[in-house]
């Protein structure tokens, strides 16, 4: 491990630990909403990173990158670390609605294998992307190109909308947001995710059958004991 | 009538006076924007709120629940109470983006009857209850999930997106928002999105001709009295 | 050119110089991501303003109009001016989210000529617009009415999401926003776009076939020169 | 009482129950966030609405007003059914950030004998506002002038900044916020208030004795049994 | 006159036509709510600019300049062009709440004659800023540094939080906002501007003699007129 | 160090390594934007974050803790790990408004030593707060209470505000925003920013007799390289 760094920009860590394979596998199966579930409700991104189009799923090892407001050339040094299977995660040092990304870096980084972008920040081309089917979890979408003068880093532990997220961690992205798995409990996570669904399932049959969560999950009496009262 | 009571949370009210199924059913036949307008443009929610789909449409008569953030007990207490037809209306006491709601819920709720949730807050699991038709109008989608540990009340005017909705009151919402009718004044607002339909359709047939609204409404002698000049 | 007016509410500006016809067909072709580069990116309005559905497009020439909040008194003015090929830019004096235009408007609006509208407030009956096939970029969709009561301008300069447009400007809306390009550079601006996408489509192959960004921009040596580190 | 309105507009109440003088006063000793606890915790306006100046302080019983958007006619109205004591509560329909209220109003309403001013939009001259130590909660402080065109109401109820307001409930609102208190259960919430901040003052000098929350509220049991665990 | 550039970044227009100073003087008398009202309230940028002190006051000729997000390089080239009595406008291509200017430039500024700044966008050392009572209006402080690396333009038309502001414009600033005073009108607004002060003084008197706005401005006859109706 | 967990919740870790005191006390002379240059331009919250007082200043090695949305028993728990010298620094796993912090904690944190608190979430009585001269870097007041049911965690790295916060790490704040130190840096940041400020002192005095910044740090070369064009 390397010491710590005071200035953390202006750094690319060629070698990352990827989460395992199978881990990932498993995780795909899963929405994001069970499995933040499935961690104790916690490594969610702010809701306000939405996909570019309705339907967008991915889910892969992360890569990471942090750049400065209205730059976006660490985007081209990302390009060259990823692998097959790999999501790429921007974050920026400040807010920024720019549109850091559009169809050119997606060609290149759908040629590299990725399977999709989260990033903190504003993206363009769209219509190009959703064509493409190249899937963008994002801030915003601004038309507003960026330049390329100053340094930020590569595959370090970056904030991507409020989430920390390390190069290698599992990103799961669908229509209710985005979730990092961190790659030492993968395969834990899968597990547990995998117990909440069943359940699930069970339940969905109840509950359309037409009984109430009230008793299905016997909530009359720690109601009551709370204080509920029922008034006619 | 209930004594005032100084604590509002910890109530289900379990009756209440739905408005007029008749007069539900006819105000079913407009949009959100002309039942304003028939009510004197008062009643929408405020535009945040949006549908979790495009095309999303409902018209049904409030049950209500005000909750606590992050907790979304009183929402298994609520399915108990809806019958066909109503739709659900959640306020929360602070502002919160979690996802109140997912589809389990949706499933109790359709299964008795629900035709339509709206709440000032967040809802997950979008892509299922975009599959299953269950129309939602909300503040936020986010994976988030809630706990169980707070009473809230049922069936208590509530304050939804900045409007206040009393059970029983009909709630059309459309992708236009949201509009509230009180109960008592249905048939009446029906009455007048009628007159103000049937007029749109003639308005409608002479702006396509050509007719200039500048024309049809008369505006020319109002305008020149304002004061309006044209240069060339 | 009309001597500077205390107050420039109240006015209408019958004669506008509109853009080139043939400049304009020509800057049709290019998305807008592409003309704010071709112009020095600049000319954008804020992200903010977004398409009424996707895939929303329109290219044509400016006319605008200066409303009071709450206030559309003046979209019946504007639609008199309106000529065929003409997008109408619609700016409000303070920040509003009323629905300033809806369906009957449009069918006015669509009956001149005109190609869509741009504004910095809300809309409404959007539903009716989308199967019309009128595009909107606009800052929100409410319901919510508005009142024909003060006068503004129409075909003055405005200020429209954060960018001037003046009538007869060339404005460019599609998935990624708006752009302005003023009439007098239209031609410009096109050949600079022009060059540009004939550009592009070289580098997206390369891209496409693996080709590194770093390597087809020849980045390398700047970003050693900047200090990039590369760590194992 | 009257009988429901299709139009809620147009219409002041004169004759309004204010809530009983002694619970007023009673009141005015307790800050926002006491009040709201003893009332469990409801009752709040929405935390966007600010004081103009720090240590604004406030206490009487609300005439309310709605305005429309852009339009503060509504307030030289309800001007007239002020009464010394009284807090001014106004709502708009929509969201805006114009400045409704300056120090003329103030002038006229502090002559009228009101103590001050919530207001869910903008106001302005807050530099003569804070001389004149007329304290104000607002939502924007803007220097738009607003027009005197449509009818709004006054007295009746309103949702201001979210919170429900009927005329003649108390009012309080200081540094952290506004409450409202149902004038039928003033005396009541008074009570909770008195025995609240009377537990607070015990506790204050517990804590600052170095006494701990954990051991204060005998937590530690209730913490474990929850799962906490203390790692070393 | 220069003709129009297809690229209005990398230039610096060094003469500027400064409005009257005997204007500019009469202006420096007037709050922002009162001039914005002699120009028929328009003028005004969006409310969301605030100073970052209680009392900040200014009024000068603007020098104005224009920045890409994250890059603060032109700041120093506008210094060279502030003569005394100048205010500084800072735009920017894009949102960005970076902090653009601190307690170097503002000494720099300060020497030069500058008499205040109004920024769309951040900035930082407020503490010393207030202490060396330069005022500032900004859209947020922020810490935040930028990087001198691309070009932006000095005394080119810009537009500031929604308002055109060309160079040699006048601007008044104060705690209700900030206007902007076309130069070729600066006499006839302070004109105005003086008329309806002199009315205010009047009216002030009255009402704090208990006049109501009511009969003071003749609104009975039109509110009844309108549909005001008064019930007890 | 522990094994990674699958819940992050629920744990208190009472062993943590703090800044070493010189580098904290050698910090506490530094303003926040000048720290967070000496790092690089990172370590910033986001600027949401705001003094509760003008003027506030605080710098400390933290103490972490993560609460849910509207619970705040964490806090409680978090009181005991407090050293003298400590600053809090609260995290929130989604967003949420409420006054997670009062007079109350602020009596017993301050009796165990905190020196401030930094807090992702609404805090109140701000008021007394600043009587007890108690800085706190808030995003929100807001008088709205919160419960005490559900597990948090004390002492686990967060993110708070857009920003990395590791147990023991330096934070500093002021009037400009948070900045957080590593502790392993301290030292080295310290070095920086002294450096730095030194550099300061002299350029201010060359600014303030009148030297222009694009003499002093020689930059007229470079702008005319980068196509600067002077206009007349």
């Amino acid at each position: 491990m390397n010491p710590p760094l005071i200035n953390q920009l202006g750094v690319v860590q060629r070698r990352i630990v990827r989460a395992d394979a199978a881990a990932v596998a498993r995780l795909s199966h899963f929405g994001v909403a069970t499995i933040h579930e499935a961690m104790g409700r916690v490594g969610l991104t702010r809701p306000y990173l939405r996909p570019i189009y309705a339907g967008a799923q991915a889910c892969g090892t992360a890569v990471t990158l942090l750049m400065q407001p209205g730059d976006n050339w660490m985007m081209h040094v990302v390009a060259e670390q990823i692998q097959p299977g790999d999501i790429v995660v921007a974050a920026v040092t400040a807010e920024c609605s720019d549109g850091f990304f559009g169809d050119l870096l997606a060609t290149s980084f759908q040629a590299r294998g990725a399977c999709g972008l989260v990033i903190d920040a504003g993206v363009r081309d769209v219509k190009d992307l959703t064509a493409m089917k190249f899937p963008v979890w994002s801030k915003a979408i601004s038309a507003k190109g960026t330049i390329k003068a100053t340094l930020g880093s590569v595959n370090i532990p970056v904030i991507c909308a409020g989430a920390l997220v390390n190069p290698g961690d599992v990103v799961v992205a669908d229509d209710d947001g985005v979730v990092v798995v961190p790659a030492a409990i993968a395969q834990q996570v899968a597990d547990a995710a995998r117990q909440r669904e069943d359940l699930e399932t069970t339940k969905r049959a109840k509950l359309a059958s037409g009984v109430l969560g009230l008793d299905m999950y016997q909530m009359r009496g720690p109601l009551e004991k709370a204080g509920l009262r029922y008034l006619d």
